[in-house]
């Protein structure tokens, strides 16, 4: 029977396998995003994996973007897989125009990317996006980062700080500091590197660049010291608080024609972030906030958890009006968030708000007895039309203590043990391996409770659930 | 700005887009599933979309199953997409030596088949997937049977049956017909198209071929006349019941030393069904089921829909011995069931099971007064932290009455209307917007029913969270 040509087993580069004790976190972090983007009212969407390169990369596919993973139709075709979720959203924005508009979507799936993989960067991730496409005033921003806020909480995370900004404020910038605006984009990408590389080196590389520490040579933007000063004096804008930072803004631009809608805009949304009362601290504006792609056209933000520093931006997103641009060239008032729930998922890990959890069900029934099978299926039962999450011991050990012993290593909250003299009596012993039985201060159940003091109790068969009920306190 | 080469957008044959009304019923149905399994001890687990090729197919891989979806990894490597969740499943335990046993394992994912896409066929398609490893009694067998009717049942179809039979048997059926091994399998394919081509052509297969409807030659195994008179005697068994069938079964085959470990199994799991009252009509022993894939070693089972039948089996399973054949060369005891849960889908909206539901928001916070942004940002965050599914309007749309036609579109339950007037008097309107005002004979809310006759009611902003939860009787 045994094959010569044994395979070793092993998992993609990049890749993960999630084992139960992971999954089972994963999926709880899943279900609280999801909760709370339900109740912004965002509905899910799901797309396939797969799309033409065409639709993904646009005109350019051809020009090799190195970091998709492309495949073949059976018909032959040039397929990639998605790499975003918001590329599909505007494929389905643009081929159903009959959607409903606003049409406000959250859709989690994976993404791929055929990068070179680090730790905590794969090659497979999983997002989670929000979108509200043909929303035209900034209160929808306000609205996304109150429900980045609020998925915040829900993950218990407290010390956490989304920016905010607008691509049109730092367009004013560019108008202010009087810097051509072929170099507009160059400047934005130095300013997204503000946290990475620092002020002194933000500085040499909108002069004539730098040297960084792996000996590679960055090249300058080449602006002039007064272009500099004027850059440099707006990004030392202090972030105390939202109302002193758009003033201290204010006062900088207030001679540029280019920041008046961009200052408008953040007074909405800092007005309506102060309506219902959002601590300064934890949604913040920050002046010089850039985000690196392209198509951002009003208000931008991120989000980072702050003592978590090096897993980075976990939510990031942005006002754009381009959706659609490549298929039908129309314009669209939208505006998003993503959150890469990978990374969230190792910042939790790393912040240890993910407690491992090695069992899904709360009852073990062992099995003492192999020739009752019968009545241990009908504990089960019994158990599970009850709603309790109960397995019945299937493996291969026979003695009650090793069957006890897995009972402990999947930390299962309670076994149930029956054999001959039990079933003879109709009755079951229940053991909480938990810290003993519950210690509650319930007077109607002291008799109860007094039993119960060794951790475990045999009760009648007609009782075994509601004992079962107390125990996990359901 | 407008491009001029716009893409056409397109789906890509055989996938699939889920817009909000399918994926809102989707996502339950998912869930109701998960809920089931779980309640039997199920642990969730989730691995990579793609694998190597030589992990997917064993060694092989080389010759070409040109059902798979074949890519490049980034460093040249021959991978494919995932075509079952089993094959993965078999390399993480393969990977995992220290996974505590028995491993019971859910797992839902997409799987990709470079197949020819069919109405309910497709090239990407979500399974359901649950496993017990490591498990070597047929009681377990009989709880994936119990899973699978609960899950029926969790669903809310009631007219479904589950076949189960044993492969087992059928080996004993060789033995007892006097067919040489070589034609066994053989045998067993033609047995599995039963359903399909009826007693009839299985006869014509089983002897020296037919040809069927599209003209095309289909060769017969070449088996004798008292050959097929013991296989036709034996799948004309009939299905009445289990212990009939069962006594009907062991009649044929009681001096077949061959098949008497099946029937000790198949006695194991019709007792145990018995002593949990699972009627007959729902779980039924048909002695002629063999499932096509050749890997099934004890145990098998399917599931119908009856009143659904065009869309064929939604479940399938059985007992394997060899998921670690291909890494370890090691026999495992174990036995899953698998659902389409795309086929599922089309067949549970065939039933009219699953309403298309349009949101998962239950109010809409129209927006009449544009000056009033934050007033209603402050009603959204009442609600929202009350724990209601609020959409806060964000369209383009100035007019309350095309609101209010966005709300019905979207089948709101609840629109919560304020303006200046409103504003000024601290109160919003509320309207009902689902056949008027709660009908609920509560006397103590009997004025305020009085009110609510209209289908709207104006109350002050403090009661509108407590009378919005009254309509949505939450």
């Amino acid at each position: 029977m045994v094959d010569e040509q044994l395979i070793q087993p092993r998992l993609l580069k990049g890749f993960q396998d999630f084992l139960p004790q992971k999954m089972i976190g994963r999926q709880k972090v899943i279900e609280k995003i999801r909760n709370v983007y339900e109740r912004y009212g965002f509905l899910p969407l799901d797309t396939p994996s797969q799309e033409y390169t065409l639709t993904l990369l646009g005109q350019y596919s051809d020009e090799g973007n190195k970091q998709i993973y492309r495949l073949q139709s059976p018909e032959g075709e040039d397929i990639a897989m998605r790499f975003d979720l918001t590329v599909p959203l505007a494929r389905v924005v643009a081929s159903y125009p009959n959607l409903q508009k606003p049409f406000r979507r959250y859709q989690v799936g994976n993404v791929w990317r055929a990068d070179k993989p680090d730790p905590g960067r794969f090659r497979e991730f999983l997002q989670f996006d929000i979108d509200a496409v043909g929303c035209p005033e900034v209160y929808t921003d306000a609205e996304i980062l109150l429900a980045i806020f609020d998925t915040f909480k829900e993950l218990d995370i407290e010390n956490f700080r989304i920016f905010v900004n607008n691509r049109k404020l730092l367009n004013g910038l560019i108008a202010y500091a009087k810097i051509p605006s072929d170099k507009a984009l160059k400047v934005f990408r130095v300013l997204d590197k503000l946290d990475k590389i620092g002020l002194a080196n933000v500085e040499k590389e909108l002069a004539d660049g730098r040297v960084d520490d792996s000996g590679d040579c960055i090249p300058g933007v080449n602006l002039d010291k007064e272009q500099i000063r004027r850059i440099l004096a707006f990004i030392e804008i202090p972030k105390t608080n939202r109302k002193e930072t758009l003033q201290a803004v204010t006062d900088v631009l207030k001679d540029t024609p280019e920041a008046a809608e961009a200052l408008a805009e953040l007074e909405i949304i800092a007005g309506a972030l102060a309506s219902v009362e959002i601590p300064d601290d934890k949604i913040a504006i920050d002046p010089s906030l850039a985000r690196g792609l392209d198509y951002y056209t009003g208000p931008v933000f991120e989000a980072k958890i702050l003592d978590a520093p090096r897993f980075g931006t976990v939510f990031a997103g942005g006002r754009y009006d381009n959706l659609l641009h490549r298929f039908t060239g129309e314009t669209i008032p939208s505006t998003g968030a993503s959150i890469g729930v990978d990374r969230l998922l190792s910042a939790l890990e790393f912040l240890n708000k993910i407690s491992p959890e090695l069992s899904t069900a709360q009852v073990l029934i062992t099995r003492m007895d192999k020739s009752r099978g019968n009545d241990y299926i009908k504990l089960a039962r019994m158990l599970r039309l009850a709603g309790i999450k109960t397995e019945l011991y299937s493996g291969s050990e026979k003695s009650l203590k090793k069957q006890l012993q897995y009972a402990n290593n999947l930390k299962f909250h309670v076994a149930v043990i029956a054999g001959e003299n039990e079933f003879n009596d109709s009755a079951v012993a229940i053991k909480n391996l938990r810290e003993g039985l519950d210690e509650r201060k319930d007077a109607s159940r002291e008799q109860w409770m007094e039993k119960a003091k060794s951790g475990q109790i045999t009760v009648p068969v007609a009782e075994m659930v509601e004992t079962i009920k107390k125990i996990l306190t359901i």
